[in-house]
């Protein structure tokens, strides 16, 4: 299972920028996100000793959507720590398109990078999974992520009659937000021991706000549920078997706020003995900027045009591991073209409702 | 020209261990240098007091061939420093298959790694050139390169009557021998500010011995002059242009001692200023395994099928920049199958004195 859920992860970073072009809305998150990550450099207690300084992106893909963030946040060091090094180090599995990121950082693409702009700057990778230690005990001042931390190492159960677990039965549910509950106080603990103290963890996280919202899913038509209809549909006709329906589950968790702040406020969890500590906490919707732009142009097909691939480029992967090892890829891709080009066909029918607003959590956490 | 250089160093590491596969000679030559490494590892001044230390494999592609080695040194540091974590970086440029090297490190190929195995150690990479700072001061233990320091970033004129500045006119050469010696007394000097006071620089090099003897020409059929003669009779054929011929120069530059240690000798050299010492020079001639194993079992059509693949493996993409951009993907490779098809019947129909013998050079100098 693990296997698949990696490949899951990762399929969807087809190099090139692929990832970055499509997930615009990602990247204007994140550029939300950003004064409070400077704000956390300012908060960082260190002095300009000449020692180098350690920064981390957990679960950084291409490295596109963050670029803008880490330029300022780089900046904003520089300016606190003129004479010390910056080591930047990039995590994310071993599947990920680790040439497209450093052709990235060192100006080979149409990414502008701050690679040679910032002084004294040295990038680094490592695709030591987040759940595991990535940095050796106290090596790490701040560590950014974005949108990562909601995928589980692995899926605890198949999800009978949904394709996430936002549509799970109770049961189904209970299992899916223990493993979430697990490897969330795990990853936490994790950050708390390779961080300096008064280091900084900055998670951006998707997750599930007090109305009840979370990503595709804030009124109007919810992106997973449409999902689940298109895919049943699909193995009703027999266009998938049942077998694969059921073998279709994202590996992900989406937590609340309590679920997120638990291990944070538990006295006796090891995040608290690790010496982690919650500092700031903020909810933000990211406004779908396709079903934004439809307002204006009012020309659905080219809305299903525009927004069908946003949905395609992270999902798409545990769609594809959903379908049976039997099948050619040329089988499998005629599979998911079909399902999309559902998807499409949907929205350019009946426009009104589609969207994918990101909800977001954003918390600081300083180890004391 | 450096992008088309970049290009061709890299190309040939086609990814899932072709690269290490085909170069059991490099592995076997990366083995034989490791009792010296270690040696290095016994030198190094450090004591078991908890901080991070860090060591580095410069030019790694995909790490094959100097797992073993690692996992040896590694072991060695280990026991030197049982508190301290270890950090080890692999470095290439930013095409090379990052993500061959991370699977192949966290145990998802079929090579046995150290990681896992022997406790608190922490794998990162870097695509920055070697040519340029990797590190910030003073931050380095240990760093070992194999293979990688005869390849220049740009070659400074094309070779009029050969591939190779092996056979280059006196001029040619010249400016050849000009640029390798700009380029290695730069990454001394980088390499040297990079190491801690007394860390140690173990660069295992491609060289030309006290005999005149160079990879691929130690008596016998040269290597070198093998693929000009028969890429010049494909231009004289017609079957590529002269100017392709032209535009075909290895960007390699293979060095004597003197010029290995002259920015070592000299007292007004950066490198020296920098602090790096000499502190011992070993040549070695590798035998190639081919060639060996042709001698028992005589059957010139198996040497061939053996042994081109290797040559090709690391001298393809030199080939294959040399042929103009017009040409379409397809008709490159017809016109490289060819090529290399002409060295396999050249093999088989007179298999004798054809072999690649690897001639090395392992310095190891260190930072006072």
């Amino acid at each position: 299972v693990t296997d698949a859920v990696e490949t899951a992860r990762f399929m969807a970073m087809k190099g090139a920028g692929y990832y970055s072009k499509v997930t615009v809305s990602a990247r204007d998150a994140i550029d939300a996100a950003t004064p409070s990550v400077i704000e956390a450099v300012h908060r960082l207690p260190i002095g300009d000793d000449g020692s180098p300084v350690r920064v981390a992106d957990l679960g950084c893909a291409d490295g596109g959507t963050s670029i803008g963030l880490w330029h300022q946040v780089l900046t904003a060091l520089r300016q606190r720590v003129p004479g010390r090094a910056i080591e930047i180090v990039y995590t994310d599995l071993p599947q990920n398109d680790f040439s497209q990121l450093f052709r990235m950082l060192h100006g080979q693409t149409d990414i502008e990078s701050y690679y040679g702009k910032i002084p004294n700057i040295y990038p680094f990778a490592s695709a030591t999974s987040f759940h595991q230690a990535i940095f050796p005990p106290s090596s790490l001042h701040l560590a950014f992520s974005a949108h990562a931390s909601h995928y589980i190492s692995k899926v605890p159960c198949p999800i009978s009659e949904h394709v996430h677990m936002v549509g799970a039965t109770e049961a189904e549910r209970a299992a899916y937000e223990q493993t979430g509950s697990l490897e969330w106080e795990r990853l936490l603990g994790l950050r708390a021991r390779e961080l300096v103290p008064g280091g900084r963890l900055c998670m951006l996280s998707f997750g599930i706000d007090e109305d009840g919202h979370y990503v595709g899913h804030t009124g109007g038509v919810s992106v997973f549920d449409t999902f689940n209809t298109l895919w049943r549909q699909l193995a009703d006709e027999g266009g998938i078997t049942h077998d694969e329906y059921l073998r279709t589950n994202f590996p992900q968790v989406f937590r609340t706020t309590e679920q997120f702040t638990a291990p944070l406020h538990d006295e006796k969890s090891d995040v608290r003995a690790a010496g982690l500590r919650l500092e700031s906490i903020e909810w933000r919707i990211q406004e779908c900027p396709f079903a934004r732009s439809f307002k204006e142009h009012r020309d659905p097909e080219r809305f299903a045009r525009e927004y069908v691939p946003t949905l395609r480029s992270w999902s798409e992967p545990t769609f594809a591991n959903g379908l049976s090892p039997d099948r050619s890829p040329h089988e499998r891709l005629a599979v998911l073209d079909g399902f999309y080009g559902r998807y499409g066909q949907l929205v350019a029918k009946d426009p009104e409702g589609h969207k994918m607003d990101l909800v977001d959590i954003l918390m600081t956490c300083v180890r004391e």
